[in-house]
């Protein structure tokens, strides 16, 4: 074990903290030290979570503040947004990975307008590293501070990034579809996350205003160097896992759907977890499921001039918990495929 | 049983056929007469389909060619597409209601262009009525041969036609994201259809070249006089029934996606299966499963001067065998929703 | 609307509350007069369940006090146990059908040992007619209260009775084995019927001290005039609709499996609900989704002496609130189908 | 890769052979030198297993005879029955480890009356260890030709042998009720494997016939020198993965449920994939999906002098290909766990 890193987790007890746990369990560098989950602090893992009964060795939960810092190397951040910022802030010594909401955006002022809240630590904000890997290593390797995508942005950047840097694409009129499985909306107890509400059935949810559509509209503003306004609808589909985005793009002059796929086989070429495939194959969720892979591609849209792009991740792994240990390889130095290299599970 | 007509099922083998059989079943006007599928000619509807067990006087089923038309007053075709017509072209006496896509494009050419194959009775096509039953009643009174919509263009027109026809939408930039239960996909072994390949999984599907695609441009290039290029993107979800379509539309000048709704709840305040939702209620399909209703919304999108409109059907019934009925119902001057009124199945 | 009861609805807010308005809503005999729901007491059905938005026309949902009972003909509980006989004990003048528990068993004190709670109402346990339709009708007709049984104990008993009177089978190890869909739970939030803990997954529960095991015992023993004990293991299986239990018998000497099919076959032959299927068809509950069909079978066991009965019900329906239609349909001298001939929804 | 084995996998093309490459990509020791399916020669595994794209590196699929058997180390056998034995009965040079039926039951004419087809190498059943690896460790070192029991076996037997061989339990009225995924069915195309057949229902199936019968027979027979008849039947569950048995035992005089959680406590205490849960925990498939490990409980009846015993498993891993590694792993002398360390994938 020495030469594990020790890590901590807080919030075990939600979706996002146990894939985590997960993936951390067989990654040769890391030693899970600490897991915290306040409404359940005395419990086992396996208490609140029953596929964790064969590991019988994890940490008992505690409460957050009960964790000394000082023994830990890295910390993820798997709690709500508000929750998450205010206990980070107070963290000296580890190194911090936030999957929460609260250091994707840059600007305290829009933070509070889609999340309801003052940003409980805007200061933490210039610093915050945003954590779409293959878009951040440079930034990565000294960061204390890594803020993970959230699931949906994750998809869309990957798709989108390299076409509006390299030009090919319009700014105007994206238009993102995106379905996910029923885990990306958490384990809170809501009547509309029973089984017999969402199995058998699919529905769009909030239609306009959900939260990942700032943070997209972000990281293109940046590329770009001015605002751009998205379109993005996010539909629940009766499954566990997976993510799916189907993005409607408008081709610059000249350009093909066919020099999309270029752009995006000479920028993703030599990524290990990004894969563009062949001509006409649909990208599905049960390419990519339990893995940190991400598959895409690009199809002609039969209104001329656009080009329909898709691309699909697991909503848990790439869209979170395992993007966030990519990130952690990288900013230890670690090769960035280190414990990530499970292949999909299928069927 | 005298009041009752005689009706032929052609291709009760497959899901829309037992699903038009189930209807059937309980419209106190229709007597399943005859029940064809060449393939399986001898057997009983039971031994092909177990949830008749419990309804074991249904005619066994014979080949088409064994069904003396003289004795049937309407025919529903639930044949493959080229069979159909083929079929179709030589029954004199009963009328009939096509429900595949042999008599949907009033172009033989475009057929052939999209179906691969020579039309088998181009001169049918002007005769047929597409029995979009809300904007069809006129014609379906005397119809001797209606063309029931695809399940997609059902969905798509009840939502983009009033606003075509009220001009409050372009027809330049139209974006649908259609999501389908996978008994869309009909009951032919495919591998991709098996269970374990689509449970736990989404994935689009014949993207840029879906056959449901003309259909729709042809009805609203119809209502504009000038042809109209649909973006069409559908998605096979690990559920039985049901269809999502989320649609994008550009607001004419100087209006709004409240003028939309407004637009809606004109047209469809008197109508029986056609439902406008509360503001920011979104359709889902568990709505309307095993149900002829149609809900439908409309939400402003984020990019300026576009809107979403949402619209569920069940792509069995709304989307096939139930506007079959309302359609016949129509054709015999009953009251429309006779035989279609039960409520949706949930959970 | 004159030759039509007037009914109430106590507990429209739970699945089996929905599921009897959604019968109701296509029964030529019932209007839904009033709908009680205390904690939701002031919204519309289709507020709280989405798939009423198509029927605007059912009352709003008020507190149990507030029904005035004498406009109404029957009342329907449809209240957690303890809750329904609280209320219920005070209504006078409709007849009651109760779907909940605290009628089934006949023995106050059976009720206090696996309810956990005295008996709300114990004067009127003798007066309650046990409600398993097939074997009820002669007290059915007069009843004041009828209790219908258990999801659990209706296909249990449907598959045992006529083989435990005809004497064919012992009564010393009968094992069940259940499945119910997850409707079965109930709409009360609890994290373990949240979608993705659900999801690709089964398990059992309750195991050995389920609270439908003294109510199967209960019956099968006033036929045997002695105890009986059974064993009973229910399971959730990933679905919304549906019951199947695999119950293994002991042979009485000299009977064979074929001898509890004749049993079966005369038995039910005449029964509209309730059917023998061929040899060798192993009953599903695809084959009854939605309806208040059961379809059972009887096959050899491969250990001499015993044999396997299988059956399937929806549970919702024939194991809840269609047998509570069908009583109703008995109590006022109807055809007992009425209402209840929608034909099985499959897929 | 210089301490990597050579391995060949025959059958590549179905669930259980994917599986296998699934776990060999992410094994330390093993080189997937070979992959054969002779209906897809030529083809990649990505153009017939989606999930595979991100693995671009696996060897193109061959026909089963073009394999260069000295360049292997070690085969796995994923064919059908009968072919798998005419195939490798051929095989010189590498370890044998079979996945199918062909070397499981000793005797062939049993083997005959169970599979329809003499067998096809009858002089190779002497020399086939059983391979239950918690049960078969010393014969395992110096096989030449391990045949992997049934996925349902692998779960009854792990239940029900301890406490055979404890003696604490009977074997005249064995009464297994088993669960299953649909991945348990194969990727053979059958409109009963279909998506909307199965979604949504559940149904046993081959009652009173399953080849995994004489299979559990003929190991507990071994264990008690006498012939043992079991009762067994399987269900099928709308899930991809998993397997649950609910196994109902008789006790011997004066044994009690806690006796047989003693007795399966101590034989599974150091064991790394077999894990008993705490008292009162019901097993789910979803503690061990993806994963190959076992969980079981011990359950009081409430028939006097029973009990049952529940057991999960991932059918796919345990029940075939995690297996098939784990007994590899022990034949060529390595850690057990080597290559199936990998926590279950929950939600």
């Amino acid at each position: 074990m020495t030469n594990r890193i020790r890590i901590a987790v807080l919030g075990a007890s939600g979706y996002t903290g146990a894939d985590l746990v997960r993936l951390a369990l067989g990654h040769p560098r890391m030693e899970i030290t600490a897991l915290s989950a306040n409404a359940k602090a005395g419990q086992t893992m396996a208490d609140i979570w029953p596929h964790f009964f064969p590991h019988p060795r994890l940490p008992t939960l505690v409460r957050a503040e009960e964790i000394p810092w000082d023994g830990i190397d890295a910390v993820f951040g798997c709690l709500p947004h508000a929750a998450s910022a205010g206990i980070l802030s107070g963290v000296r010594g580890p190194r911090i990975i936030d999957l929460s909401a609260d250091f994707r955006l840059r600007d305290a002022s829009v933070y509070a307008e889609w999340y309801g809240n003052a940003h409980p630590a805007p200061t933490l904000l210039d610093e915050a590293v945003y954590g779409l890997t293959e878009f951040a290593r440079g930034a990565l390797r000294d960061a204390r501070l890594v803020s993970c995508p959230g699931c949906y942005p994750t998809a869309a950047l990957l798709a989108l990034l390299p076409l509006v840097e390299a030009g090919v694409v319009g700014t105007e009129r994206i238009t993102i579809h995106a379905l996910s499985g029923v885990s990306g909306a958490g384990r809170g107890l809501k009547d509309t996350h029973l089984f017999a509400e969402l199995a058998e059935a699919t529905h769009a949810y909030a239609v306009g205003r959900h939260r990942h559509m700032p943070e997209i509209e972000q990281e293109l503003s940046r590329r770009v160097h001015r605002p751009v306004r998205i379109s993005f609808t996010p539909h629940l589909v009766p499954m566990n896992r997976g993510e799916l985005e189907t993005i409607t793009v408008e081709l610059m002059k000249g350009v093909t759907a066919t020099d999309l796929r270029t752009v995006l086989q000479r920028r993703y070429a030599d990524e290990p977890f990004v894969h563009l495939l062949p001509v006409g194959v649909a990208p599905s969720t049960r390419m990519v499921r339990g893995s940190n892979h991400c598959v895409l591609n690009v199809f002609e849209d039969r209104v001329p001039g656009r080009a329909i792009v898709i691309v699909a991740i697991d909503n848990l792994v790439k869209g979170s918990s395992g993007q966030a240990i990519q990130n952690m390889n990288r900013m230890f130095g670690w090769a960035e495929t280190l414990g990530l290299e499970a292949a999909p599970l299928f069927p």
